[in-house]
């Protein structure tokens, strides 16, 4: 493909060779001469210079002084992504159930679901049009899942909420008796795990998108558009609202609420009860506090031992005093 | 089933309707007429006046003077577990073994066993009657596994240890040569880990009720009825003793003691070959401690910002006095 | 086997009864008198006393004035794992593809590959000689793994990096066009995910160990013999250089470097784009700093009590001052 055509998918001006041809994507370092790539953040801006790469995705501003063959655009990134998806088209997995996969019965597939090799789906589950199972998922029965599902390898989904009742001396299982339900365009990472609510529903909203190793506990709800990085858990009853992101080893107690639009550091550890404002609000550490108020917690420790002299100054100058009104 | 039937089940009496008949459990929010719900905790007291459920089970000091039907009982979350097992007759997978599952030679499997889809166990596995495998599970060979023990998909019991010997420049395995063994009713969470001994025994014992993500090293023994919430870990040689309570994405180093009844709270960090004493003593932070220091801790570090200004309020005033002397 | 032929195969000497006939090994407490054992660590020395092993492998300057039958090495344990494989040969997974397993098209499988029960592998995967899979594996297409890896039950390799573009309110996915190289000689533990680069490769190094459920980010760079403990995990684009030890339940965020030899202490949060020194370095706590340093954080905050009386005590003896001198 050319640059030119490709500026003309994006909708966008070129400079330079809009004759060169294009036949793959890389990243800046790896590039050759037919090769497109991007810049995007301060630090790509100085790789740019090195690259050999064929044409650039660069933002508007680019200092194009060396005369390469750019492609502008407010997003390189989100464009470059656009660009990928011309040039590679994804190989998707087929349709249909893989021969080695086990589905219950009763199940409802929307149309072009695949399930991949090794999945096991229980009964009376429900997956929404153009769902996409990699190997080896686990979904337990009465789970609803929502259309263009994307779900990975490992991932078990509607297992039992940890919940027991304590009697004489030994834990009985308190039934989990509820489901799951994921609406759509949710991507799961691999080897996460969604319980099954203990009574009713645990849900994950549409666009929530999910990384490995996410454990969502029994009647945990999470929102639309929410991001989880990997390794992070929450406890039974949490709401994350739309559009929160969580950073990846956050843990959260029961009943947590994260509201709208705020942000979660990595490894943060949120007290069951709690609930954290939104609105891009940056909440950090163990226990999650604003990131203004954690970075004036962290800078205080390190003046201790600053405080100590100035006390053992002070100190001295006061025996010293004393001294001499004697 | 009515009222006055559920009532007599638990031998219990009733408050109300008892012919009202009941075809359902639900949360207090999502109960309707004709379901059963329980009033447990302080806010749960607040959300039963706006509940439709058509019976409640209650503590014995419940206020009803809304004139409800309400059965009362000592633990009403415990009483309501039985109510949903009477209800709703669990659907218990199918004793057998799947065929998509594999299982090795000279296995011992227990009556009523149960081992899901693409289930696979090695060699000279025992596993004790009525124990049920979700699907996905991995059990490597030798493990031994006791009676009623519930494990959910993904969850892997008898993988390698973590050990190696450095020797010129690279890691050469120590081979694990020992094996896991778990005792009866004990339930072991989704994609859990639970690895063999390198010599003698990885052990978790009866009761004991693992969450999702948990990582049992080698060698390390849990023992009866301890809870382990999701995504803890702990390396070789831990000792956990009855009856401990073990929260979330707690880390434990080589060689830790948690004695009997101890809590450990979520994301507390235990240093190798540390000792916890038990009985109900709480454990929080990294390095883990008791719970009244942790929380002394955390109010000192508030507190700085108050001293540097006595400190600086300290100077001050002994400037002055400084002054006046000169 | 005798003593004096156990000895002799490690080219190491004897004391005490070189004909006495050894069928086992165990730990010091387990061993009985026709097994042998290791005296490794301090704590051992003390045990090796009580065991009734019929011989030990012991340090050099091991104590044996209780005359037992003992075989002296530099390394113990080294030899004692030697030993290991010289008296029970492992039972290795037979060569060959289980029927159960998936293997994709155009991969190439080198000589003596073991693919466990229920693994899946993609397309064009090529895998080294003598590498193992234990069951229920995912590897995705266009993954390279080397010679003599071992792949526990449940680890999943190659997965899409998490990686997206926000437009328009919701998360559209940045395609995962790149994949993962694994080096030669490395254990992967039961329920790891190593994700695939979104350009390029993600790498593990030869002779790398990682325990279980570590999780690697794409496009990450994990270097030679580096050890990694359980539950560790690292964003995007992190660069663990040659021999770094990592701990278990370490948080590493995007662009991380470890440098070589460096050593990350078991929970420690590492912010995005630092450097971590290495040669030996000893790195500990959230944010994560050289160990003195964090123990000097500690032991600061221990003092902080002590501060706040210095601090009373002070304000009393200058109104002291300041009553007299009015």
């Amino acid at each position: 493909m050319l640059v030119r055509e490709i500026a003309g998918y994006l909708e966008a001006t070129f400079e330079g060779d809009g004759e060169r041809a294009i036949d793959g994507v890389a990243s800046l370092e790896a590039a050759g001469s037919t090769q497109i790539s991007f810049v995007g953040g301060r630090r790509a801006q100085r790789d740019a210079q090195a690259s050999a790469a064929g044409c650039l995705v660069v933002r508007p501003d680019f200092d194009n002084s060396g005369g390469r063959t750019v492609i502008r655009r407010l997003d390189p990134r989100g464009s470059f992504a656009r660009i990928i998806r011309l040039l590679l088209p994804l190989e998707e997995p087929p349709p249909g159930v893989h021969p080695t996969a086990v589905v219950g019965k009763d199940c409802t597939l929307g149309e072009g679901v695949s399930i991949g090799p090794c999945c096991v789906v229980g009964d009376r589950v429900t997956i929404g049009p153009g769902s996409r199972f990699h190997a080896n998922v686990t979904v337990y029965s009465d789970v609803t899942i929502g259309a263009r599902a994307l779900i990975h390898a490992g991932a078990v989904i509607g297992a039992d909420g940890f919940g027991f009742v304590f009697e004489n001396g030994r834990y009985v299982k308190f039934p989990q008796v509820g489901t799951v339900a994921i609406g759509d365009d949710v991507e799961i990472g691999a080897n996460s795990t969604i319980d099954r609510a203990a009574l009713g529903i645990t849900s994950v909203g549409d666009g929530a998108k999910l990384d490995n190793m996410v454990h969502i506990g029994h009647n945990c709800r999470v929102g639309r558009h929410v991001v989880i990085a990997a390794q992070t858990g929450m406890a039974g009853g949490t709401v994350i609202e739309d559009h929160a992101v969580i950073g990846g080893q956050v843990g959260m107690g029961d009943n947590v609420t994260v509201k709208a639009g705020a942000v979660v550091g990595s490894g943060a550890g949120i007290l069951s009860s709690k609930v954290l404002k939104g609105d891009g609000e940056i909440y950090w550490g163990t226990p999650a506090r604003p990131l203004k108020q954690y970075l004036e917690s962290l800078a205080s420790v390190s003046r201790i031992p600053a405080l100590r002299e100035e006390i053992a100054e002070l100190k001295l100058k006061l025996a010293e005093l004393e001294k001499k009104l004697k």
